[in-house]
């Protein structure tokens, strides 16, 4: 039980710490934090929540992380529900509080792609550019494979296991500074999910993506690991 | 007494370094460290003088840590009054040496929400928009709640307690990556009640939500790391 | 037969990491990562990757480097040719991904010197100053040689070898921080072939320089390191 | 000898990253690192150099620094003057190669304050503000002050000392963060030294503040360490 609410914190502080960044500070004119703020900002989640809870659960996260983990067979399958179901609870509720707080400021707007920081394909939303649906998935799938490969080589029994954290919180600080502007960068199905219930329409319908991307990318990442990289001896 | 020394000197680096970045630097035209900036300072005044301090007093610089620490079993009740009073002290040294640095540029200005880098509610300072006194004070119990999370998870005896410094003080990065279009980020009534002393008006008048909700916050978080998240056996 | 694959997922990171913050994010208008947002990227792919694979390969991701480690006695001659190989495949794999991806977002240009963030010299690509080849030559020249000296002393057997995958990264981060504006910054000839053969044209004529300047440099640092700084007794 | 090759080492890298970030990339139009990359290069330096010779001569790449060890004890007078002069001498060296790569780009002035990364009090260089002698002496002071606390207290043999190259190196960006718009930041005569030696008038004849302020400051830094924070017993 422990490892479900420590899942759930951490979920929750990744959405409302990541998408809070993008919501609230990254526009603001001259002085916002931009997209390297927001990379920063869902790294940092990431990292602090693993020194934090990851001696409790692991920290995960993320359910494309639970399912890489599980093909590479660091991770029982029966915990694999309850922890997605905690990571997608986790994310829902810190939406709900970047909603209220929003509203509070007559700030919230569903309107246009990437709007509450949901992700997006084929949509023109940085730079005049829109990536189509292939090459967005193949980013997605691409950069989460390299995720797994990250946390896995990071947690190997015979890596400096201690630094973990840094390595694979900054690791998505990393992938958010290359995708932000094809996809708003998802990687993860729970963040993607909390926020396209609030904003609803396409970022609804698209948000079959943000899950079969990332948890194809994590199980052949799992696999890579295991059989190309992990001494098995 | 060593203890209420570092406690004293690491208060005063927080203001003086996360305040005087704001006051001098986040504002300079084109180059200047806007909010990015202005976070990374605030994190690394903690992240410093945890390696620096940590090891004599246990580097709370901050009455709401104290009281959560407190709340969740981990700090003797007799301490938290000096403790407070040192944090209070040092962030009031640090805010009288920003004033006079400022005063040699002709640069001090107590005229607006936010000036002197004071902590606001219900004013429009970043981007135009305006929160709520409830949704300040809500953001301010959300973010400190989950400071003392990655506080206690980061310290907690069977974590890696050598990288709490880091941890802790890329979460005070991270917590003002989201909310100084907010509130310009509080969650340190010492370093609150600092800078409010020098502007008068408004910030003082305001004062009292950047006691009450970073404590309720700090108390709360404190109370469920330890029923939920701590191994109690 | 680890190793090679450790060097191909970790150069492959490296190019897909750093060119692809550079086309995708860096020039966003006004919330764009920029070059320190590209700086940043760059040093996280090695740090990222040194966690994950340096218990397997050692981490090098870069050709300068293996004959840095070789010229200053740590690194056998014969493993050196696979390596390189390794590294100029990943890199190659990674920019083949990248205009896959442009192209789905009719991103991809060729035009201009440091187009697909190829390296280059004697053109205004910046601040609408141009570097002349010989000065070009001597800023990739001393920052790998530094470069080989942070990396042979923070992985001397004498020093905290552990934090060796931080210094690192953030060594490249740093060179990058001084020299994209002067060549786009190489300090690695496998990162810069994989653009040149993308865009072909100048970026290949001028291709030679990335693979002498970053190599010699490395070479002196080797051997700086081992008859000046090391502890040979 | 090898240590004062690696002061050499050090604080020739310490100019060449800081002060080479400032001149070639701070202020490239709309994607320059501005002054958040110019505090993260010069708190790169260290922290790279730190993990790479801290273990030869204990990393001091500062004059002021030498000698606030030297207060609080943890030096040998002796050695100071072959250290200081190391640094200068490094330093020196990396403002030649910064001046001739500079000079290969026709894009080395002299003119105005600040020029070449160079020092300056009551110049309104940045934001129009322009800060008296005076309050220049009191950041200079309290900044180096402040900056020794955190070098004794994170190398104090009670302290996780293996961080203390992650705990110094950040303590200069975050000192870079808040003070380049008063003085463009010394804390460190040496590199003020190199830069005004090349840029002559008004910067040489400010020379002495950088020297006199920083050196008191870290002494003063220094005695305080040792008589209030230290445990002596």
């Amino acid at each position: 039980m422990r490892k479900l609410f420590a899942e759930f914190f951490g979920t929750f502080w990744l959405v409302f710490g990541g998408c809070g960044a993008a919501v609230f500070a990254a526009g603001v004119p001259d002085i916002g934090i931009g997209l390297v703020g927001v990379s920063l900002a869902f790294g940092l989640t990431v990292l602090t929540m693993a020194y934090a809870v990851g001696h409790i659960s692991g920290g995960h996260f993320n359910p494309a992380v639970t399912l890489g983990l599980w093909a590479s067979g660091r991770f029982h399958q029966k915990e694999i529900l309850p922890y997605i179901l905690s990571q997608v609870l986790g994310a829902t509720a810190a939406a709900t509080v970047l909603y209220i707080i929003l509203n509070g400021g007559n700030a919230f707007s569903s309107e246009g792609a990437g709007a509450f920081a949901t992700n997006f394909y084929e949509s023109p939303v940085y730079n005049g550019k829109s990536f189509s649906m292939l090459t967005a998935f193949c980013t997605e799938f691409v950069l989460t494979l390299f995720f797994l490969l990250v946390i896995l080589g990071a947690t190997d029994k015979v890596a400096n296991g201690k630094f973990a954290g840094i390595a694979i919180g900054l690791a998505l600080t990393l992938i958010h500074l290359i995708s932000i502007p094809i996809t708003n960068t998802s990687v993860n199905p729970a963040r993607s999910t909390s926020q396209a219930l609030f904003v609803q329409g396409e970022a609804l319908s698209q948000l079959w993506l943000f899950w079969v991307a990332p948890i194809t990318g994590a199980i052949v990442g799992g696999i890579l690991y295991k059989n190309l990289l992990q001494n098995n001896k």
